[in-house]
C-alpha cells in the first residue's frame, strides 16, 4: 500500500507519498509513471491540497442499506447520484463556509471516495478494480434545507455545490480491499458515525462499472459513495474529521 | 461583436475569430489578452472544437414561461438547474451518441448558454453583465426516459451527463444583447423550436448573478439557460441544428 498526497511547499505544486508524518516527493504523472526524487519534507512543511484535481465528482445517494431503512427509502435499482460543482473542491485543513445568504442547516457526510486511475468506459464489475487508483476520505457537506426547498425539483445540485462543500482527502491509499473498510465521522473528538463500507448497496467495484456506462471516467476522477447514518449539523467552530483507517483522517473546521 | 472559435489544425490547438468562413488565429488568453497572429484558415481546414474547456455547465430546469405553461409546472422562486459532466461537453459537427445499454427516447434541447469571461463570486444583476464573456449556442440532450425511471429521485445528473450530451457552440459572440436573442431548433431542416430569450423567468443576467451566490464562476464556465417548448425525440441519422442569429449554428447528427 502506497498513500499519496498532493500538497504546495513554497508555492509550488508536487505530489509525494506519506509515512507517518513524512512526505517523499514524486515527480511525473500520479497514475502512471511517478518517479521519486528522494527529496523529503515534514508534513508541517507543505501545506495539503486535494489529492487530485478531478474533471468531475459523481456523488451516490441512497447508498447504504442502514440509512435507506432508517429513513424509509427504497433500495434503488440504479446507482442515484449527483455532480459535486469542481469549484467545491477543498483540501484537509481548510474551512469549510457558510454560503453567503443561506441561514438553513450545515450538514456533514462522511463518505469513502473511489478514485479513477484510468480512463474507463463501459467496464464490468470484474473489471472495475483495475480501473481504480485508490481509495480517500470525503466530506459531501450540504446545505440541507435547499434540497427540498422547491417542492417540485429537490436541488441535489445547489445543495452540494458550494464553495469548501467538496471536502476530500487528505490522501489517496491504493491496494486496499475497500470491502474491509469503515468510515468514521467525529465531531469535536465524538464519533457521529461508525459504518461499514459492506453495508453498501452497490459496492464500490460495482459503482465504477454503472457509472462508466453512463460517462466516461477520467485519471484523478472521484467517485464519493454516498453516506449511511449518523449525519449531523454542523455549527461555527466545530471541526469535523472523517476517518478511513488505512486512508487517513479528512479534517476541517467549519467556521459558519 | 466579435466571434470567438477553438479550434484544432493539424493536431494543435488554437484559439481565433471567425468572419464569414474565414478564421483568424490569435493567441493568448482568450478571456484576458488574446492577440492575433493574422494567419489565417479556412473553416473548411481546422476541426471545430467546444469553444471553451468549461470547468463546469450550469444547466437550467423549468426556466421559460411557455414550457412552464405547456406542463403545469409552477415557476420556481429560485433557479433550478443541474450540471452536465465535463466528459459530456462536446462540439458543433462531432455525432451524438446513445449511451450503451439505453434504449429509450434521448431527446435534443436548445437553448442559450452565457459564457463566464472572469471569476465570479456574489455579483449583483447590475454587475452581471460584467462577467460574461458571450453566448453559445447550447444542446442539452437528454436520455429522458431515466429522469424519472426512479419514482423518487430524479435522475437529472444521469440523464442528461452521458458522453457527447453536452453539445455546445460552434462559436461564443460577444457584445450581444441577450433579451435580443431567439433560439430556433431545426430537424432535418424542419423547425422545432424558435423562442425568445425574453420568455426566460430568470434573464441572463439574473442567472450569472444567482448562481454566483450559489457557487464560483470561472473563464470559460458556462450556464445554460434553459429550453422551452418544442423539444422532441431524435432517431438515428436525424440532424439537429440549433441556431442563434449572430452566434451561429451548432450542428451535429444522432447516429443512434
Amino acid at each position: 500500500m502506497t498513500v499519496w498526497v498532493r500538497f504546495s511547499h513554497q508555492g509550488v505544486d508536487g505530489i509525494g507519498s506519506l509515512e507517518g508524518s513524512r512526505v517523499t516527493e514524486y515527480v511525473g504523472d500520479l497514475f502512471s509513471n511517478a518517479q521519486s526524487t528522494e527529496r523529503t519534507f515534514n508534513l508541517d512543511e507543505v501545506e495539503i491540497l486535494t489529492p487530485t484535481a478531478p474533471t468531475k465528482m459523481v456523488a451516490m445517494a441512497n447508498n447504504f442499506h442502514a440509512l435507506i431503512e432508517k429513513f424509509g427509502l427504497t433500495v434503488p435499482e440504479d446507482p442515484l447520484y449527483f455532480l459535486k460543482a469542481n469549484s467545491s473542491f477543498h483540501p484537509s485543513g481548510q474551512p469549510i463556509r457558510r454560503p453567503m445568504g443561506y441561514e438553513g442547516k450545515i450538514v456533514f457526510e462522511g463518505e469513502l471516495g473511489i478514485v479513477i486511475g484510468k480512463t474507463c468506459k463501459q467496464v464490468s464489475v470484474d473489471e472495475a478494480r483495475q480501473y481504480v487508483f485508490g481509495y480517500t476520505c470525503v466530506n459531501d457537506v450540504t446545505a440541507f434545507d435547499l434540497l427540498n426547498k422547491n417542492p417540485s425539483f429537490a436541488q441535489w445540485t445547489r445543495c452540494k455545490a458550494a464553495d469548501t462543500f467538496g471536502v476530500f482527502g487528505p490522501a489517496i491509499a491504493t491496494d486496499l480491499d475497500p470491502l474491509s473498510l469503515r468510515v468514521r465521522t467525529l465531531v469535536d473528538g465524538h464519533e457521529r458515525q461508525n459504518y461499514p463500507i459492506t453495508d453498501m448497496v452497490f459496492t464500490p467495484d460495482e459503482l465504477v462499472s454503472r457509472v462508466s456506462y453512463d460517462m466516461t471516467l477520467v485519471p484523478g476522477d472521484i467517485i464519493a459513495c454516498g453516506t449511511s447514518v449518523g449525519v449531523g449539523t454542523l455549527k461555527p467552530g466545530n471541526v469535523v474529521e472523517i476517518t478511513i483507517d488505512g486512508v487517513g483522517t479528512l479534517r476541517n473546521e467549519f467556521v459558519g
